[in-house]
């Protein structure tokens, strides 16, 4: 299918790699295209670039892989209506420093925020659990690992969930409510201090039940 | 050890049920032991009652198994000076049905407000991430799982982290500050989503790194 990343940076780019790798067409949105092509780090990609105005045509999926931050500014660019949107972000805010905090949480979420301001658009939730590198090779951990979706739209649910086996998710727990992000979003605090403590960002938990 | 449980509860009894199993000196605090006992559920134990001004006494180890919301009321009338406090306890709000919200999170937690309420005490965070059943027999699931203690006191996560091996925990993440509960309290709305999801609390995460 066609998917659409929304970010360019070091997850967004791996992310469209990794789309790319299981054979779909990928094209990564960016405010200025031309722009991101000069900077280093996407100067040797052959990834296409397009403007947020025209990267959402055509596309099958979109996937928000921008700053938590500056999620719903960059997608109110984007075409959604519609279209999957598959949300990756976390809300974090490091404005006080690390550990972040959460610049929304409990009662609300990004991916709500996100589909209240696209009411039209079949938010999913999902794989903002882990870095970027496991998003798209679960299999680099040494033992298989528990991957979520949470969504309103099963027919958008079951989009992701084929995606995420294609990538080599296997243990998926679905939630049919997108409010369930509130609790995906919150594990992110936890996170960050795992992340302090092992010195790795490439781990996930295994839901053993 | 002498251990003071704190709450009596489902949680409280099976806490104080498994220390004491494992060996140790074991008396529950509560309100009103005379009232405590004619419940129905504590009539046909014969784990020993204090008073909360009491149960204190000679303790090595104080657990607060209460319900989150009164924990500090409750804790309030135990003598916690120079002890270690276990805190498994965990800050829902049900006030507007399931799932709970959090009463207190992100830039504090209920273990903070525990150690500011009481200076002199050297407030432990543990086990506030599975169910009860699991806290005092983490074999009883069909894979090794993860646990965590969060403190500031080196001496007092050392006696947690000793209770815990007790009890069969053998992969545990230690945190050297006591603000890592706000991650720990805030796996929470994940985790009752979870017990939603798949139909029961036994249940808990290994931590694949």
């Amino acid at each position: 299918m066609r998917i659409a990343v929304i970010g360019t940076g070091s997850a967004g780019r791996q992310l469209a790699e990794g789309f790319r790798r299981i054979g779909h067409d990928v094209v990564v949105g960016t405010r200025d295209p031309a722009a991101t092509q000069q900077r280093e780090e996407w100067s040797g990609s052959d990834l296409s670039l397009a403007a947020l105005a025209d990267v959402g045509r055509g596309a099958d999926l979109v996937v928000n892989v921008t700053n938590g931050e500056g999620s719903l500014e960059a997608l109110a660019h984007v075409e959604l209506d519609g279209k999957v949107l598959l949300d990756v972000a976390n809300p974090l805010d490091f404005s006080a420093g690390f550990p972040p905090t959460l610049s929304v949480k409990d009662t609300d979420s990004l991916a709500e925020q996100i589909q209240r301001a696209h009411p039209e658009a079949r938010v999913v939730k999902a794989l903002n659990t882990v870095t970027a590198s496991v998003m798209v090779d679960p299999r680099s951990l040494p033992e298989e690992t528990t991957i979520f979706v949470a969504g309103d739209d099963a027919g958008a649910r079951e989009t992701v969930r084929s995606l995420l086996g294609e990538l080599g998710w296997v243990d998926i727990v679905e939630f049919p409510s997108l409010d369930a992000a509130r609790g995906l979003e919150m594990w992110l605090p936890l996170w960050v201090r795992l992340m302090g403590a092992l010195g790795t960002a490439e781990f996930n938990l295994r839901l053993v039940r």
